[in-house]
């Protein structure tokens, strides 16, 4: 490998960019990159072809890893070396891994939407935590994809990407205006679209023909799917409960509603 | 109500025995106490009864809240007026919600573990958010209670009592020393115990009879199931899933286990 170029200060542009990416979601969208810290998501993004904008590592963390570091950086448009310290500056986490990539993110539209595929809507979820733990259970579900709308948090955040295990750099991820876009985009793929709700008539997920695809929507962790999303669902199922309990976790109910709608299929 | 005593001094015994219980489990066990922050988690402890040691709430709060804020003093030990500053002082939450309370960590034993019951065992699960989201679940599909080895996150800190929405004040919740003590415990009371695992000989979750109770073990986020927990349990259970993955986030495999355990029961 060619000499990588040194970054030793903390004031540095590429430092600033990064730091920016690691706290700002607003950052991401103007710039269209984000940013990925450690070495198994920076490998997820080799693996899954995510276009490498950057690759920053400190020396130590190429001692350790030369042949790792050498296939990511083959990928990288460009590549510094760096110090601990000023990872410690970009990164969110406690303890830096030695590595960090900035990535682009992937243009997505909604016309890559398969018929009868299998989608998970989120609606205005809010913890990026969530939308990691939800899209790593859409992976392990053979979903086609993950839809939200622009008021859910960045699937792109650090905690996101995190939580996801690089789930989200796997699955396509669509961003749409609203949940109206998403329920007439699925429609027009044939797709039937479904309503979790606690309440009211539904349809006993377990009673459920999901074979032809599903649109399965989750909303706001304290409020839940909107008026228009219920109303604008082919269907309302709800996951039987105890009389005690009126709600899950959003990860939790998303993840039951994917695995219930796949469960005869996965081997 | 009789006029609360106030407290307007951040150097108060007892404004800063509640920051410490806000943040230190060392503090939490030493003491036996928890606290407990806002309205919601407040009458939560309330209607199952926990015994509440101290509360706190500003007076804004109780002018908006009068019969509330009176019928949970009512059963609270000690209660205090404080300020919203003080709150911030104690509170973990960027916003205080203008009421606090203090309450005593019920004394759960082995020997409340109920014959063919069906109980969660978490094995050094160390987010709390996951033990939170976890016993929301296990309070939906009706398990009896859950279990924690004593090198799992303390299910009473503040973090996983927000994220269990008070599922936690709800289910018995046993601490025990370890895997195998969890293991004879369960053996003990007639329950077949069940080791999610990724690979190797296992049966397909849906293809068990989970009639006569269970005891379904979940491990560390990063490290899953000790060989110990693996080896001792009566049977080893897989979800299928996609080839191209290999893991569910700890609390949504949780959740489809248990789910999976009661689906055919559950209205």
């Amino acid at each position: 490998m060619d000499i990588a170029a040194k970054i030793t200060s903390r004031s540095n542009d590429t430092v600033k960019l990064c730091a920016a990416l690691a706290a700002s979601a607003a950052k991401r969208r103007e710039t269209g990159l984000f940013i990925l810290e450690g070495r198994r998501l920076c490998n997820e993004a080799y693996l899954s072809g995510t276009e490498i904008y950057l690759l920053l590592y400190t020396g130590e963390f190429y001692e350790k890893y030369k042949e790792y570091t050498e296939r990511i950086a083959h990928c990288a448009e460009s590549v510094y070396e760096t110090t601990e310290d000023i990872l410690k500056k970009i990164s969110d986490t406690v303890t830096p891994q030695g590595i960090v990539c900035v990535c682009r993110r992937p243009k997505r539209a909604a016309s890559e939407i398969r018929p009868h595929g299998f989608y998970i809507a989120l609606e205005n979820v809010s913890d990026p935590s969530n939308i990691g733990a939800i899209s790593r259970s859409a992976a392990a579900f053979d979903y086609d994809g993950i839809i939200l709308t622009k008021s859910s948090a960045d699937a792109y955040s650090p905690k996101a990407l995190r939580a996801s295990m690089g789930a989200l750099l796997r699955l396509p991820v669509i961003e749409l205006e609203s949940i109206e876009e998403i329920l007439s985009v699925s429609s027009e793929n044939g797709i039937a679209s479904y309503a979790g709700v606690v309440s009211g008539e539904a349809a006993r997920i377990t009673d459920v023909d999901f074979s032809g695809g599903a649109l399965i929507m989750v909303g706001n962790e304290g409020h839940g799917l909107s008026a228009a999303a219920v109303a604008g669902a082919d269907r309302k199922i709800y996951i039987p409960m105890s009389e005690k309990t009126e709600s899950l976790n959003a990860a939790a109910a998303a993840s039951i509603m994917m695995w219930e709608s796949r469960r005869r299929f996965l081997k």
